[in-house]
C-alpha cells in the first residue's frame, strides 16, 4: 500500500486525519503552498521544513516547460532535484494550458497549445500529463481535466464534465500501467528520501530497490538515526508508487457536480479533488457549490478544494470538510506587500507604516514577526529590496500554517475548524 | 573607552586582531558584506548571523535617500531599525556622490549632487555626512573623502588629496563636537542591542542610559542569558560613542600616498582607510599602492582597504597587513549567477551543469552547497526565480567568510595569509 488517509477525529462533516505517503505523514486539513518552478518563490527549503510545510505543489506545466520532465526524471525526481524531502502534490497541467493560453486548440485527443515562453507548439493528454506526473514523481498527482469555465451555460458544463470524465479513464488508465516507471521506485530513492548532500548522492547512482533496510545498509545507523529526527526517512516499502486523485467538475450546477462526483467515483482514484471553483464566481456560490458536493464524496477518502483561499475561507472550507488546499495568495499577495495578520490585512507599502517600530503582527511567532518591524519591512517593499519578497512570503506562509495548525487543533478537540477565527479574534491587544 | 583594537598574533607584516566596538567584537582580518540598503540583498539577518557575518557595511548615500536619516535615527539607529545586533560600519556617502553623479559641483565647502532616483538636488559636506552617520549610529563611521579618479595627473590627486585632507580636518571637528547625539546612547540602546521583537521594543520607548545594568534590569537575567548565548548584548558601557576613521587617498603616487597617511595621521583617527584604490587601475597597482601606504601607517591601529576584492585579493592583501575590507562583489556576482568555489569561479548559467547532480564546491559545507545540485542552481538561475539569488548570494558570502576564518586562523598558526590558497587547492578531489 503506497497511500493511506486515515481519519483520526470527526465532528459533523469536519475531520482531522492524516495522508500516508511515500515521503512522510501529512496532517489534515493541509494546506499546501504552491512551488511552481520547483521553487516557492524566495523561500529555502531549509525555511519550508521550519515552517512546518508538510505537502509543496508543484506544477506540471511550467516544469515540462522548465526545466523539463526528462531532466528532472533523470534527477531522480522531483523530491532529489529540489531537495525536497517530504511530500509533494503536482497538478495535471490542465489548469495553466486553460489560463495561459489562449491559442489552445482542443480536442477528444487532448490540447495542443503554445508555450506562453517562447510560442512553442506542445500538446498535452490524459496519458501525456501522466507520463509527465510520473516522470517527476510526486506523491499525489492528478487526472487530466478541463477546468469549465465560469460563466457556462448547462449545456457546455455538461459537454466539459463529460470530457473530464473521459479523460479521467483515460488517465487512470495509462498510470495503472505506468505507475511502476516513478524514479524513486527504480533509483536513488534513499537519497531523495533522505536529503543527502548531493555530493555523496553523486556516488550512489546505482540503481537500487529504495527500501528502509536498502537505505540503512547504504547509510549505516547513526545517519538512518539522524534522518529519522528530521523526518527525511519515510519511504514506507519497496514498490511504492504514486497516489492517483480524481476531479470532479460540472461547472456551478448542483446536479451536474453530484453526477460528476459519482461517475469520478466509479472510476475509482485515492482521493476526490474538486476542480472549476474560484474561477471567478462570487463566493457564496463557491461555498455552495463546495458543499453540494462533499456530500457525494467517499467520507472516507481526502477530499480536495483547489485554488482556494483566503485565511477565512480556508478555516471555512476545513469546517465543510476539505482536507486539502492550495492557493497562491499567500505567497504571490506577499510579493505585492500585501500581508495576513491577525488583525485583518495590512498593505506594507503604505506611508503609514514608515516609522512604525511594531511588529507586523503583534499574535504572530514568526521569524518576521519576531525580529523586524511594520517600518523595517515597509522600508523594503519601498525600496524594491528582495528581502522584502522573502520576509512578506516567510510570514503569510507562516500565518496560512499556523491558521491550519489552530484548525486542526480546533477539530481535535471536538469546536470545529470554525471556532478558531473567533479564538484568533480575541487574541487582539 | 567605546572602540579598541587589539592585536592577537602578527608574523611579518600580517596580523590577527580583535575591534572592541559597543555592538560586540570583530575578529580581524574581516571581510564586511555590503547591505546598501539595511539589507544584505536577499538575504535576512538571521541567515547573516548564521554564517558568522561579524560586521555589515552600510551605505550611507543610499539610506540618506531612503528611507531618510531622520527616519532611521527617530526608530533608534541603523542596528535597531534592521534588527542587526552586530557591529556595523557606514561609509561617508562620498564615494556613490562621486560615482553616481555625474551632474554634481564639487566646492571647497561640499558637493551638490541629485539624487540617481528622482533627480532632486542635495548636498553633502563633512559636517553633513558626519551628522547622516551619527545619526545611521554604525559603530564604525568615515571621514568624508573626495575619491580621485583614475587616472588622475599629478596636480590633480595632490589638489584632490588637500582637499580631502581639509575635509578629514573638518569631519573630526564635527564629530568631536556630536558624537555623543548617536542614537543608542540616548535610547533604545539594550533592544537594539539586543536584538528583541519589535513588539516589546514599541513598549521601551523611554530614554535610558543604556548601560548593562539598566538593560539587565529591564529584561531580567534569562532574558540577558539568553541574549548572551546569542551573542547580542554586547555594548560595553554607558557614554559609547562611534570611532571614526580617517581616509588615505593621493591617487597612484606613492610620495602623495606617504604624505596623505602623515597629515592624516597628525589629525587624528581610530583607524586609517586607505580609498581610492579599486578604481579601474591594474591589480598589480592597487599591491603596490596598498604596500606603499601600509608602510606608514601605524601598526597599533586598524588598516581598512576599500572597495576589495576577489578572493584570492582579500587573502593577498590580508597577508599585506590590511585587517577589513568591503566589496559588493561576492552579493553582486551571485546575482549575476557567478560563483566562487574552491575550484575556480563557476557561471552556473551554462547549460553544462542542466543535468549536474553534483554540489556546486564539494569542499564548502554552506546550506547550498549541502542540500542543493548544480543542476537545481541552474534550473533556478535560467527561470529567474529569486530563489536562485538567495542560495548564490547565501554560498558566495560563505566562500568569503569561510576564507578569511581560514586566512586569520593561519595567520595565528603562524603560517601566513598566503598559506591558505595552497591549502585550499590541496583539497581538490
Amino acid at each position: 500500500m503506497s497511500f493511506q488517509f486515515k481519519i483520526e477525529s470527526a465532528s459533523g462533516s469536519t475531520r482531522t486525519g492524516r495522508l500516508l505517503t511515500p515521503h512522510g505523514d501529512v496532517e489534515t486539513p493541509v494546506f499546501m503552498p504552491v512551488g511552481t518552478l520547483a521553487s516557492v518563490k524566495g523561500i529555502s527549503q531549509d525555511l519550508l521544513e521550519e515552517l512546518g510545510v508538510q505537502i509543496l505543489l508543484g506544477n506540471t506545466y511550467h516544469l515540462y516547460l522548465r526545466p523539463g520532465i526528462e531532466q528532472v526524471r533523470k534527477l531522480g525526481g522531483l523530491h532529489r532535484f529540489m531537495s525536497w524531502p517530504r511530500a509533494i502534490l503536482t497538478d495535471s497541467g490542465g489548469f495553466q494550458v486553460f489560463s495561459l493560453n489562449h491559442l489552445r486548440k482542443v480536442s477528444e485527443e487532448g490540447v495542443t497549445f503554445r508555450s506562453h515562453l517562447d510560442g512553442s507548439e506542445h500538446f498535452f493528454s490524459p496519458e501525456r500529463a501522466m507520463e509527465a506526473q510520473i516522470g517527476l514523481g510526486a506523491d499525489i498527482i492528478m487526472a487530466f481535466d478541463e477546468c469549465t469555465e465560469y460563466p457556462a451555460d448547462r449545456e457546455r458544463a455538461r459537454s466539459s464534465m463529460e470530457m473530464t470524465l473521459r479523460w479521467a479513464e483515460r488517465s487512470r488508465k495509462h498510470f495503472e500501467d505506468h505507475k511502476h516507471e516513478v524514479p524513486w521506485t527504480t533509483s536513488h530513492v534513499g537519497t531523495a528520501a533522505l536529503g543527502c548532500p548531493a555530493s555523496e548522492a553523486r556516488e550512489q547512482v546505482k540503481p537500487s530497490s529504495g527500501d528502509r533496510e536498502d537505505v540503512s545498509e547504504r547509510w549505516g545507523t547513526s545517519e538512518l538515526r539522524s534522518a529519522d529526527s528530521r523526518g527525511r526517512l519515510s519511504l514506507r516499502d519497496s514498490g511504492a508508487t504514486q497516489a492517483l486523485f480524481g476531479i470532479v467538475q460540472g461547472g456551478m450546477d448542483r446536479a451536474l457536480r453530484k453526477e460528476s462526483a459519482e461517475r469520478t467515483i466509479a472510476i475509482g482514484f485515492d482521493g476526490y479533488a474538486i476542480g472549476g471553483l474560484s474561477v471567478g464566481e462570487p463566493r457564496s456560490l463557491t461555498r455552495e457549490i463546495v458543499e453540494a458536493t462533499i456530500e457525494h464524496l467517499p467520507a472516507g477518502q481526502p477530499r480536495y478544494l483547489m485554488g482556494v483561499g483566503t485565511p477565512d475561507e480556508i478555516v471555512e472550507y476545513a469546517n465543510l470538510g476539505i482536507d486539502m488546499m492550495d492557493c497562491v495568495l499567500p505567497t504571490r499577495a506577499a510579493r505585492h506587500g500585501l500581508l495576513f495578520t491577525s488583525e485583518g490585512k495590512i498593505s506594507i507599502k503604505q506611508a503609514r507604516y514608515a516609522g512604525d517600530p511594531g511588529p507586523l503582527d503583534p499574535n504572530c511567532n514568526c521569524r518576521v514577526c519576531t525580529r523586524y518591524s511594520r517600518a523595517y519591512l515597509r522600508h523594503l517593499y519601498a525600496s524594491n529590496e528582495v528581502l522584502a519578497q522573502v520576509l512578506n512570503t516567510t510570514h503569510n506562509l507562516s500565518f496560512y500554517l499556523d491558521t491550519m495548525r489552530g484548525v486542526r487543533h480546533s477539530i481535535a478537540l471536538g469546536k470545529g475548524a470554525r471556532f478558531l477565527a473567533g479564538e484568533r479574534s480575541r487574541r487582539k491587544p
